[in-house]
């Protein structure tokens, strides 16, 4: 008997029959490497690493959930570009001693990978495959496509820009972060109704990100709290911090934060072209510093660290 | 202080400064995603999952020589291809309680990994860095071109190739397998020089590695086992096995495995026009086996699995 090896070969199985007969994949899995056809454009790349036990626990996600989250965050990566993810490369160390038995861990983490990737047109095309008596690794690397040139980054936000959020924010350790959707196809929406001047998703949390855009942009912002969207889950925070706080503060939501010209952001306001909410919630100024304005006109400064109660509106 | 946290920022930093100013990169390191040029012909993927462990330990390599070897088995694949890597992408998990500081191995890591990528006109242009309590952890995922279309697989060995392999096999466990040079410049040598039917690199071991070939080409093979490179690595090891079946069995030489017509083998025989060893091993057949024809004339099937004794001649 071989179960574990077992188990790795027919994940590879499953693996090379979901890619088998893809177009644009002359050769899928099986080889020493996949081939591809020419890419389209830029190419956009990124890889992300899930550790059990840091970035989730079988306690709280289902390894289907696991499996999901961890296409899911490199998605969202390349749509924050504004790309198409097109192939995905999966490693995976399984864990020898998992309560789950040596085959449904391997095949309900496949199911979640492989219909994450479906959902997006995304085909996994190659990886590796491992086990040991450590916790679950799985690394997912990307390759994209940038139908614009240069694609949309973090560095072109300018004073006068509206910023945006898709979605609502806060809260997403009570569920979001692992049910979340990577927002490919708003981006590509946005990209064709606007001229995006920088992009990023939320993954480290609103402010965070924020101040990667400023940064890079050499920037500043001035947000307006009360348009800030907090979702039902910051809301419902069973904490003594504030729904605003939640929301501008906790990671992973993976929605996008993007700025645009006023012009482009008033189109924005009186026809929203996603299937989702899209909010103003500040605009670009000139100068380094986030602040944020509230509801009785006073503007506080939202440091990038030591985030704290003192903004508290 | 924030150890592990300053040395995964440290190391980010070493990875952004590296790949700052190279061509075909309008954007590295410290965006969503790296942007690259268009690749040039198809694009080859793999990706290779290194664990403390289970593929190396710390008593017998450094963190430098991990690195290297996290960067070569990739390349190594691209070289199987006979294409040209280009970008890498490197995740990592950092043990935080590792002996050397938290400094040390990042710095010593990323060092073996730029120094191999280096060396063979690759650029490291993002990946994630993680710190945990569970052993190293390394990913390497690689994007390659195909100067050929299409590009050489394990599928094109033809009854009456020869086939060849590069350098001298078996014993890498002393040292090889921590110091090998993947053959991706003699890779793009030989498919200048001859028309290449067939190709792996020999990291299973020459007869499973062999078998790969057999089986996607659909044919069988006569080995000699006189014509047989025995490393000197594989006369010296210290057990009860013969120095032929060390070459023949033991994995992680990374050498070339390939076929070509016999006009083609005759070619190279009469001028090696690589700077390596190259040796004729044997020859293609009709039929799946894979037989070992000894001194004596007589020959033996080789099994894919259950190497044994039975074989020597």
């Amino acid at each position: 008997m071989l179960p574990e090896r077992t188990s790795e070969f027919q994940l590879i199985d499953a693996f090379r029959a979901a890619v088998a007969g893809f177009e644009r994949i002359p050769l899928g899995i099986g080889d020493d490497t996949a081939i591809v056809e020419p890419l389209k454009g830029q190419g956009l790349l990124a890889a992300d690493m899930l550790l059990e036990g840091v970035h989730f626990e079988f306690s709280t996600a289902t390894p289907y959930q696991v499996g999901r989250k961890a296409m899911g965050v490199n998605l969202s990566d390349v749509a924050a570009m504004a790309g198409q993810p097109r192939f995905a490369l999966v490693s995976l160390a399984l864990p020898k001693d998992h309560p789950l038995n040596s085959e449904a861990l391997p095949r309900e983490l496949f199911s979640g990978l492989q219909s994450m990737a479906e959902n997006f047109d995304t085909v996994i095309v190659g990886g590796d495959t491992n086990s040991w008596n450590g916790p679950l690794v799985i690394n997912v690397a990307i390759v994209g496509e940038s139908p614009s040139d240069p694609a949309v980054t973090r560095a072109g936000a300018k004073p006068g820009d509206w910023a945006f959020v898709t979605g609502r924010l806060g809260g997403s350790i009570l569920g979001r972060h692992l049910d979340f959707l990577p927002r490919v196809k708003e981006a590509s929406l946005l990209q064709q109704t606007v001229k995006l001047h920088s992009m990023i998703d939320i993954s480290d949390g609103l402010i965070a990100d924020l101040y990667h855009i400023l940064e890079e942009s050499h920037v500043g912002v001035c947000l307006d709290a009360e348009s800030i969207p907090i979702s039902a889950a910051a809301r419902s925070m069973p904490d003594s911090t504030s729904a605003l706080e939640h929301a501008l503060g906790d990671g992973e939501d993976f929605e996008l934060l993007f700025t645009v010209s006023a012009d482009d952001g008033r189109r924005l306001t009186e026809k929203n072209p996603l299937p989702i909410e899209l909010t103003r919630i500040g605009e670009i100024v000139t100068g380094d510093a986030c602040l944020l304005r509230k509801a009785d006109g006073s503007e506080v400064i939202v440091p990038r660290l030591g985030w704290n109660h003192a903004v508290e509106p």
